[in-house]
Order: C-alpha cells, then sequence, then structure tokens
C-alpha cells in the first residue's frame, strides 16, 4: 500500500493510496477519510461509488461528505470507477472504458483482463483496506452517484447482510434497457442479455430487493433523466413494497451541486443504519 | 453579463456569469452563490478571493462554502484571480500572470494594460453585481485563501466602512518581504518599494488595522508557511492591539481540505457581523 497524500481534514485524514491489484491487473488507487475516532479503535465505513468520467477524487474534493462523515465519525471509501494505465484498453467515448467500468466483471475481450471493478470492489479492495486500517467490517454501508449509484444498488442487493443500508445520487436505474448501459453490457459482457440482469437495479429490486433502509435522491432537472430511468426502480420499488425513501428534488440537475447538497443527509440516514 | 452556468445548489442557485470587463481590457468570469432568500430580496454578500492558480471555480467547487451560506442567507461571490486570454501577457511561471494577479494595479509593462486586479475587484464587479442581482451593498464581508487572504486584507483595510468582517485562510501576510509577492510587486509595480505597502496585509495594520472583527486561520503544516510569514501579520495584530482571531490549527496544510474543514466557522462569523 503506497500513500500518496495525506491532508488533515475535519479533525481527522483525507488520505490517498494506491496498491498493486490482482484483480484489475494494475495500479489502483483510492481515497479514504478517516475520523479523528479512528485513532482510538475501529470506525464504521460508508463506501462511495463514483459516476462517469471520476477518478477517486471527485466525490473526495466536491461532495463535502468528510464534513458530515467526521461529525459521525465514519470511515469514507472512495474507490476509482476503472483500471487505469497506458496498458490497460480503453475507448475514445467518455462513458466507455477507462472511467466508465460500470461496476461489472467483463467477460470479453478486451476488458475481461482489468475491467473486473465488481471483484475489485466487492472482494480485494475490502480485503486490503480491512487489512491496512481500522476499519469494522461488520458496520458497512454503501452509496454513489449516476454510474456509482447503480454500482452502489446493485452491490448491496447481491450481498445481503453486508451493507447496513444503501442509498444513491441519480443513480444510473435500468442499464439493461438505457443508452447508458446497453452499449457498456454489450462490450463488457457479451450479447448474452441473461449474464447482464446481475448488473440492473431495477431488476435485482424486482427479484431480491435489499433487507435494509433506502435511500435515493434524484434532481427533477436532471439532463440526463432518459437515460437514469429513475421511473423504473421507483416503480419496482413500490410494486415489491420495498422500505425506503425515492425522493424527486425539485429543480436539482445532476452536478455535484446536488450530490453535495443532498450529501449531509445521506450521512446520517447511514450514520443512523450504523449506529454512528 | 452572460450566463455560462446555473446549478441549484443548497436550495439556492450557483451562477457563474461573465462580462466584459474595461478595467482588465477583457471578458471576466465570477461565480455567484444566491441564497433561496434571495428570491425575495436583498442578501448580504461575502466575497471569496481564490489564491494562486485558482480560477473562479476551486472555491466554488471545493470549499463547502454554499452549505452555511445557504444556512443564513448569505450570496457568495468568487472572482477569478487575474484577467485570462491568448492576447493577456503571461509568464510560464505559475505565480506570476494569469492565475496571479495579485489583486494589485498594475503600472508596469506588458501588465499594466490588463492586470488591474484592485479596480476590479473593490471597483467594476460591485458595480456590475448590484446593479445585475439582489445584494445588499450595506451588508458585505470579504474571505479569501493564501494570495486571496491577502487580498481579502488588505482590501478590507483600504477601504474602511465598506466590509462588516474580514477573515482569511492561510494568507499571504507580508509580500514585500516574501517570494510570494517581492517578486510579482517588482513585475507589475516596479522597483520604487514605497508603492509596494499598499498592497501589505503587515503594513497595513501596523498603519490602520480594521475597524471590525478579523477572523484568520492558519494550518500549522502549511507546505508555505516560510513564504506567507503568518508571524509578521500576527505581531502586528497583537501590537496595534487590534480586535480578531489568528488562530494556528495543528497539523492542516495549504489545500483546500483545509479551506473547507474551517468553512463553517468563517461563514458563521461573517454572518454574525452581517446579522444574517
Amino acid at each position: 500500500m503506497k500513500t500518496i497524500s495525506e491532508n488533515r481534514a475535519f479533525g481527522g485524514v483525507q488520505g490517498v493510496y494506491s496498491h498493486a491489484s490482482a484483480v484489475t491487473g494494475g495500479e489502483m488507487t483510492f481515497g479514504l477519510f478517516l475520523p479523528a475516532e479512528a485513532e482510538e479503535g475501529l470506525v464504521p465505513v460508508l463506501w462511495y461509488l463514483s459516476g462517469l468520467t471520476c477518478t477517486h477524487e471527485n466525490a473526495m474534493v466536491k461532495s463535502g461528505a468528510q464534513r458530515w462523515a467526521a461529525e459521525v465519525g465514519i470511515a469514507l471509501v472512495f474507490p476509482d470507477t476503472s483500471p487505469r494505465g497506458d496498458d490497460v484498453p480503453n475507448d475514445a467515448a467518455y462513458d466507455m472504458g477507462q472511467g466508465a467500468g460500470f461496476y461489472v466483471n467483463a467477460t470479453q475481450s478486451p476488458w475481461d483482463k482489468n475491467f473486473r471493478m465488481w471483484d475489485y470492489v466487492t472482494e480485494e479492495l475490502p480485503r486490503e483496506l480491512f487489512q491496512a486500517f481500522p476499519l469494522a467490517e461488520a458496520a458497512q454501508s454503501i452509496t454513489g452517484h449516476s454510474m456509482g449509484g447503480h454500482g452502489a444498488l446493485t452491490i448491496a442487493m447481491s450481498f445481503p447482510g453486508r451493507f447496513r443500508s444503501v442509498s444513491a445520487f441519480a443513480p444510473i436505474c435500468s442499464p439493461t434497457t438505457s443508452d447508458w448501459g446497453r452499449k457498456q453490457l454489450l462490450a463488457y459482457l457479451g450479447p448474452d442479455e441473461a449474464t447482464w440482469a446481475a448488473y440492473d437495479a431495477t431488476l435485482l429490486m424486482k427479484k431480491r430487493g435489499f433487507d435494509g433502509p433506502i435511500l435515493i435522491d434524484q434532481g427533477t432537472s436532471d439532463q440526463f433523466l432518459d437515460l437514469l430511468k429513475p421511473e423504473a426502480l421507483a416503480g419496482a420499488m413500490a410494486e415489491r413494497r420495498q422500505g425506503g425513501s425515492f425522493r424527486m428534488q425539485k429543480g436539482y440537475d445532476h452536478s455535484y451541486f446536488f450530490v453535495s447538497t443532498f450529501m449531509e443527509e445521506h450521512v446520517a440516514f447511514h450514520a443512523g443504519a450504523l449506529n454512528a
């Protein structure tokens, strides 16, 4: 584990670290905020998965989450959104390849060698984190924005019991029926759409749901509403009688101004579930 | 006045606008956060002046100030740090030319035509702002970071009665004796050091002081302490018996993690002075 930077922030430490990743076949970078309480013992963890084009850094510098995490003594993990590097496949489009891992395990060439973000975020990075830092494995929650909201929801529903709560900001709700999804799932997973279903929050909601509280915020002026398809997930939640809040926030768009506006409530929501 | 972007944020609007500037001879861009209260009437204004290399955008996306300004119904203005453009003089160094206006009126060629940031920030931009937006001219305060802290302090002391309060994050305290200052003042103002004194917070503190509350935060692990010279201004404040707080914050560095950590207290401090 290499330390790239550590900055004191809100009484704790905002660090950036990198490590060799066997799963993605290269060096991976992530951000980790440790509140002051981490000096005394294990602290709960809130995972934040970022959206298209983001690195580990965007939410770390723009979401304002540390302020609220510090208040309740919770750590924040900011993984990258894909493998990186000159020897890692890429695509000229902003929504494919580097910066657009979509939190799946690719099975198709040339992506299958490196683009295994599902295993990276759910297996390898947790293992590394819980070994290296004072984090409470039994007290985890997860959130994310856009593509990261898709990641948070699908991962939370796929690992029952691991996450106490899940939330999302403007998540991609229905990738198997959206241009934010079909293109990438075809490239990463191939044409058999049966393999796509494990990565679709709406389909997982219909099939499994989530055994814990859910909070979703979506701006009504989001420029990507047609791609995000909130109606699919909101409908599935209501249909399943899934406990949770799906809030349409009037006038907000897809930017980090939207995320930072509601971050306080999301962190407080998770803190409640984490007894923090 | 051109609207570049407007995003809903914290119940208000974070806008970015540009306008033709006679003072700097080109188009200037600034950020303006208007809280929800601006829909009903005039709101107080807190100016935020940024540091070296910054544009109007850095503090706008990284300081977290909007959250606190929204809470107390205060507007935030984020000016750029210099004129910009291909036809504006520049320098290869990060600390000269574009992004490094130092909040002075340059008198030396080639800078004197465009680099008049003192007049821009204290005359032209206020005039434009108070004409175009619901801002209360009688309720202004000012803050800034690094070079912007220098700007905030020198401007506040030079316009008695205009600002109710002044604060700064890791300000350049003594530019006439520091490598963050001497090089730029020589280039912009020429070799007569008597002309530099109007742009030095420590010298202005000794000569005039400020008729209102002052709050200064400085990290003890700031990598630029030798250039910032907090001891010069802290000493001058104590010597003058100037009311105010000069706080050395243990372990914090020069980054926006430091700024965002203490932003809540700075906005609350100004809100008190602005009766907001």
